[in-house]
């Protein structure tokens, strides 16, 4: 049995190591065209912010550990074809120059993806940054030291333009952040949770810009010194660019392997893809959607490690089928907690569901426990079963894992009604003696 | 439609509330023998233990709020039998000594709990306390502002007890803690997470003594000066006594409604005893336990506001069906969290099941984030089919929300496949990618 893998990142990694574990005697192949492995791009905001130093705490296990764990693990060696019929790969050595083919048995594709580059003049000059590699997050770290990078600009609201806000306020800098649509998370979250956000940065003293193009970065010798948009001018010592990413899947494309207009991989539920004995999985793929009931792209690391993991089974000969993601996802804008998990109110109306939604302020404690906070809930359910699709919350310490409590409801179709009776955990320091997942439950009609 | 409820605490002031809802031309009369209402006796040892100082923080709403809403509210009564053929009640006005009938179309005994009296002798004397009532409260606090009390000793080591000392160690007093049985929380936690509760304990400087009996309470002119066990004599100059709780139901005890040997009147789904027309929910009642399959007796806060809710819509006329508690419940002991629901491994053992468990120690957030801590996962689960039985976490911030998500997963009936692979939220501050309820799903077999 021999098992290719193209890519070391999560997915890629995950599925290496649950098939050396399932297959003792399989030969595995992994090839990364970089030199690090199991990389985890999530790290990076919390790296630049400096809330550490060491750059292997990004990395679950080193290349030496999955070398020693019996995966043929070649670094530094990019896939340039597929050829699905004969089931074999031509691959590069980076480092010597010289091509070769490998043949398969049974291949994963776990590319990943690339950051989008926006439309905007000016990309190229110094001190203009993505945040997506290794290489980035050491090339901007220590010129964040610097007193003379004072005015940062993110473009982007998203995860991590958000995550990339809160590491440079902790840094000292003024930050100005630029987002085209108009409010921040717009793909994640409904404007219930948006507004509890913006107020925070406002609150925080970050410049925040909506509705609002970037059109050129304009440089001094080279490097960046201020950034046009459709509405102003504005000093920048720094830039940093969060507008997404795109699936790695170009050279594949000529396979005819069926993908999305994105190029995401589309993948059933046990990982497959529409060639034979080739899987997917990772940033580079879509992924089952529980609720939707559709193949969707959501890059998101669990995603990738728990597809990894059942895939690394399948390369074995498994049969195991994923039994749908939530897009659940959060994240933590300096003192505000945000977490989602299945659909949102957008979603509901893009699919043309009927479907209500409930929306409650409530507290995280009882009122006596010093530091009481807000918590605001949103659910979205079927009008008529009142079977629960999709849940928000949003607030102080709390909120985000109060989203696990609705995924698992949402993952076992429960309705409104279940969740305003489930029988949760209370305390004074942890939740009210009606907690605000219940009240939301009960207050949904 | 008259509705007479016996009792003003959560379960009865639920009712009442919700009744007053469902039917607004219902008489709806509260006999309640004290004089405050709603009143949460949980926030005790976070009053004495100076987190607050407002009394009133611990009452949901005032007599007048209620008298407001248009219930007939009596406080200062006590109900003294019930003949339910009649359908009558004979009550006695306290303040006047006057006695009285009182009929009804429908009936809620809420009475409450009171405290276990344990066989010590010297409980009589000066500094030795129960913590039940805002009385004990109120002559606790100021006690301890004195320096003249620095030698407290708490007598039991479940939920109350353990908050207690938590509230004595923040006032600076030294403290010992005596408990009967071989380790703190036995009714509600296995050994592997009362291990780590016990340890927390014994770092932070309390004196913990486990399978000891105390035997007596010694005096100096009236007030306690010592405690003699069957191990030691310890010096004392409060005693705090949590040994639990009894149901006040004797006062129908000669009317057959069905009792567990403890006292609690047995009630069914809908929260109705075995007299025609009568309901009962809280401290004085059983509940129905959805993994169980029995009515067990379960003294929370949590259920007697969802059992008293759903029985209001019950008194008058509704049908409504309790879906079961899960036991969740939820301490903090200084720095360590402990939360659990369904059974534990104990319970498990003495149902006779088919069962196994798993446990595990993983963080509650990336390796990189400061003060990452640590979390222990029990599951107990059908050793055949692999469902979910029970769940208990304990460690830091974030132990006890991730019960909720097991008590959903436990309410549905969710497999430990079902929950390795739950979509829950990763961000690197609230968890690692495969957060440890994940782990501990997938490390079952």
């Amino acid at each position: 049995m021999k098992i290719v893998i193209i890519g070391g990142e999560a997915a890629g990694m995950s599925a290496a190591a649950k098939a050396r574990r399932t297959d003792k005697g399989a030969e595995i192949i992994v090839f990364e065209q970089s030199e690090v492995v199991s990389f985890g791009a999530c790290g990076l905001p919390y790296f630049i912010g400096d809330s550490f130093d060491e750059p292997a705490y990004m990395a679950e296990r080193s290349v030496a550990q999955f070398r020693d764990s019996g995966i043929d693990l070649r670094i530094g060696h990019r896939v340039e074809q597929l050829d699905a019929d004969r089931q074999q790969l031509l691959v590069t050595d980076l480092a010597s120059g010289e091509r070769f083919t490998q043949d398969y048995d049974s291949l994963m594709i776990a590319t990943g993806a690339s950051v989008v580059k926006p439309p905007i003049e000016g990309l190229a000059l110094q001190g203009v940054h993505f945040l997506k590699t290794l290489d980035d997050g050491l090339t901007i770290k220590p010129q964040l030291q610097s007193a003379a990078i004072e005015d940062v600009v993110v473009i982007g609201a998203g995860y991590i333009g958000l995550e990339v806000v809160e590491a440079l306020v902790h840094q000292g800098k003024r930050v100005r952040l630029i987002e085209l649509s108009e409010r921040v998370l717009t793909e994640s979250f409904d404007t219930e949770i948006s507004e509890l956000i913006q107020q925070e940065l406002v609150d925080k003293g970050v410049q925040l810009h909506l509705q609002e193009a970037v059109q050129s970065l304009s440089g001094e010798q080279g490097r960046v010194c201020s950034v046009q948009t459709d509405a102003g001018q504005y000093r920048a010592d720094m830039v940093i660019v969060a507008t997404g990413v795109r699936p790695n899947s170009d050279f594949v494309a000529d396979t005819g392997i069926e993908r999305l207009g994105n190029g995401a991989i589309i993948i059933d539920e046990q990982g497959r893809t529409s060639l034979r004995a080739v899987y997917a999985a990772g940033d580079c793929a879509t992924v089952w959607h529980r609720v939707r009931r559709e193949a969707v792209y959501l890059p998101l690391a669990t995603t990738a490690n728990k597809l990894g993991r059942m895939i690394g089974e399948n390369l074995c000969g498994g049969a195991r089928a994923f039994p749908g993601t939530l897009g659940s996802a959060g994240v933590k804008v300096l003192a505000v907690e945000a977490g989602r998990t299945g659909i949102s109110e957008r979603e509901a109306q893009g699919l043309g569901l009927d479907y209500k939604t409930v929306v409650i302020d409530d507290k995280n404690t009882t009122n006596y426990v010093p530091d009481q906070q807000s918590l605001r809930v949103k659910l979205v359910y079927d009008r008529v079963t009142k079977r629960l699709l999709g849940g928000q919350v949003a607030g102080g310490p709390g909120a985000v894992l109060r989203v696990d409590t609705l995924a698992a409801a949402i993952h076992a179709k429960m309705t409104t009604a279940d969740l305003g009776m489930l029988d949760l955990v209370y305390a004074p320091p942890f939740a009210r003696t009606w907690d605000a997942i219940n009240v939301a439950g009960n207050v949904a009609k």
